[in-house]
């Protein structure tokens, strides 16, 4: 019994706390209870007794259907639920028409049409393609059996494709008129929030990164630095459902072109995934099996959080302005500062290159005489290395990767590849900046398509 | 007219090639067709004008939300729809019988309860582990407003309930009798499947991927490479929906124990996604805007294309066992040639590492005081160097990137960070054949868990 009010009041907690994060949820939740509470009082009082108001059920079922959180999801699927309702009613009237004609042979005429319209209907759904259309097609069968069925039942074909088409139409406009007309909540919204949050996320997750390399330690800033790009990385999908809504919405707010370009919004996204690529690349030298020692990281620490430091400042200043809804400063180059940074880190490198190998070894010189004789010196210290290694691994690590992920190798890693390691994180550095250009690219393009405001235009 | 003849040519033969290539959709459009004329049948024939018989919608829509691909997926989506009708049903006869009692106010307690049961239930649905279960609740809705409405409407809620659920079960058991005795299609094969397929599309890219690296000019060979890695990346959602479908399959096929491990076929997956990672990674340095010139990267050639080939060999291995779902051998080390190629790898970096640096910028020696002049100097071949890069990068590239991503960068890019780009294309190699090890240990758990047959049983 104890357990049972225990949980509970965990469900209660967690609902309350998903309304305060999100309100639109519980005024969504109301907006469903009325439309629905509206068709039932008009089924209840209005419509006693007379003949269309036996379908009622299409009522109920059209709103339930189309009922989407977004005005986008609400209009598409209200299109595709129409489109298959009309379509496969005057199919319907059509084969019923021939069956009429066949005579005798009605019953098999029609029993036979159902079997080919939902084998061809099923077909067509799974073709890859027709994915968003999945809902249509499910009510386009539902209607067609329906029609044909009852049609033949009571004999009227055409009343029965009209009343529940009628009652349909009834449920269709209460559910679009209460979804609309009260708080409407746009997909269009979502999605400008969804790629300006990404911004700030992965903006984070750079200086975690880079901090995160930097003092070695602190293996507790990783769960940050995770979130921030993994949501950028996986966010694919959801920006291109979103996108699919949004077109179908209508201007409003501060969007206000006729048609929008919400795939330019896509577009900045795909150019930030791009980013958050490296910076999960960066993510992944932190976890790797192979480290450089501290003290080489510590040659170079300036420069690696200079350029952390930089992009991660890039990255916020386009969000804020995305945010904003504003262009970018066409005096001031907003890249100049990482790509200063970058440079300063390969001319470090450039000039501390030499710790990033090891010179005893090289051939030059030594004519490979020796080769043998260094590899098995070299062993013994790699077998220590690999020790040092392994009580490094050993500490706790919280990451998205199955923990069996971070299990320890049984290849000696050898100490040269460990300084290069140092090399692989830098350069994916010097990659990210680079990369951050195809995102101003990217962005300058939206701007001037959605003809933002200019930054200082008072 | 021509057009239209085109267009529909082009329709049939892609409705053509989507049969031949899986024929189990031509199977399961008839089964669909199959149930739903079935059902048509009972009713035309069977149940002529019974009480019973004029609710027949119900047993057409259930069939149509029920009637999923594979038996897992109408399992659980039969198991969510029954429990949505059952749970809706009891309480729409609980509020019927309060409300019986509320007297005069039994309109008003009913529209309110109606209004209660959308806020809570709508609510509910949104919370996001609850995605899921949508079509469930979408059920729960429509049937609970439907028997309130229709009880109030003909006064007796019992009798609309009870030969509700009767068309409802009638419909569930002629769609799973259907779906389930003829041709069963499995989640479960499915995702062995889409697993030992991503071993073969991992393999072929990481080869084109080395070989690309190597012989820079062929860029035909990167589609390859792109589609190969995509497919493990990208399908992380797919493997998590089909694992949900196939838990709620019985026993069938090879897969005989009754709790069958499908949670470790997706572990393997994620082992081998994490692979794939390194291989986009390797990709990249493909993409990249620094390249090293081609004669460094000759010189490590047959290192870079050993560690490449052994790890498709390992990665086609494990798949090809996958497939015929046995052990690996437990006498050979199926690591051990990667493992030595691998050493391989790092020795020759080990003694060549003098080409991945700039010796004579060394700041060792000459106390950093012709720093300032080394860099002016420094500057102009780097310009020289910046031009021949922007050659490169003209040449047609086909990716999966948005094509702006390729575009060059305004840094000018240092010789130093092209020739350790090369490093970092070895180290991340490196990386990889450190990953395979959790490869083969996740798909040894998999083997000892869902108990694969010996290699050499015979």
């Amino acid at each position: 019994y104890m357990y049972l009010v225990k949980k509970s009041k965990g469900v209660l907690v967690r609902a309350w706390e998903m309304g305060t994060s999100d309100p639109r949820k519980i005024i969504f939740s109301a907006k469903m209870g009325l439309a629905l509470t509206l068709i039932s009082l008009l089924v209840f009082f209005k419509l006693p007794g007379s003949e269309v108001s036996n379908h009622y059920l299409w009522a109920i079922l059209t709103i339930i259907v189309i009922f989407e959180f977004s005005i986008g999801g609400t209009f598409s699927k209200g299109c595709h639920v129409g489109l298959g309702t009309l379509s496969a009613g005057a199919l319907a009237l059509g084969t019923a028409e021939i069956s009429d004609m066949t005579g005798k042979c009605a019953d098999v005429f029609n029993t036979a049409s159902i079997f080919v319209v939902a084998f061809l209907g099923t077909y067509a759904k799974l073709y890859p393609t027709m994915k968003p259309y999945e809902y249509g097609f499910r009510v386009f069968l539902l209607t067609y059996c329906y029609v044909i069925v009852s049609g033949y039942r009571s004999g009227e074909f055409m009343e029965t494709a009209v009343s529940r088409l009628l009652m349909i139409a009834l449920g269709a406009s209460i559910g679009l008129i209460v979804n609309i007309c009260i708080y409407p909540i746009w997909a269009g919204d979502d999605l400008h929030n969804l790629i300006t949050n990404n911004f700030v996320n992965v903006a984070t997750s750079l200086e975690g990164c880079v901090n995160g390399y930097l003092n070695s330690a602190h293996y507790d800033l990783i769960s940050v630095v995770d979130t921030g790009y993994r949501s950028a990385v996986e966010s694919k999908s959801q920006e291109d459902t979103l996108m699919g809504f949004a077109a179908w919405e209508p201007p409003h707010g501060p969007y206000r072109s006729f048609r929008y370009p919400w795939k330019m919004y896509v577009k900045v996204g795909g150019a930030l995934r791009h980013c958050a690529f490296m910076v999960m690349a960066l993510h992944g030298c932190i976890l790797s099996q192979i480290q450089a020692p501290e003290e080489k990281r510590e040659a170079f620490r300036n420069e690696l959080q200079k350029v952390g430091l930089e992009g991660a400042k890039v990255l916020r200043l386009i969000g804020q302005k995305l945010k904003k809804m504003e262009r970018l400063n066409p005096i001031e180059d907003i890249l100049e500062e990482i790509h200063q940074a970058a440079e300063q880190l390969q001319s470090k490198i450039d000039k501390k290159s030499y710790l990033l190998v090891n010179v005893e070894n090289w051939e030059i010189g030594n004519d490979g005489i020796e080769v043998s004789n260094i590899d098995e010196e070299g062993l013994i210290s790699r077998k220590l290395d690999y020790e040092s290694h392994k009580e490094a691994a050993l500490l706790p690590r919280q990451t998205w990767w199955p923990p069996f992920l971070l299990s320890i190798s049984s290849i000696m890693w050898k100490s040269e590849s460990a300084d290069l390691s140092l090399a692989t994180f830098a350069s994916l550095l010097i990659e990210f900046a680079a990369r951050l250009e195809n995102l101003v690219n990217a962005y300058d393009e939206l701007c001037d398509i959605a003809n933002f405001k200019e930054a200082f235009s008072g």
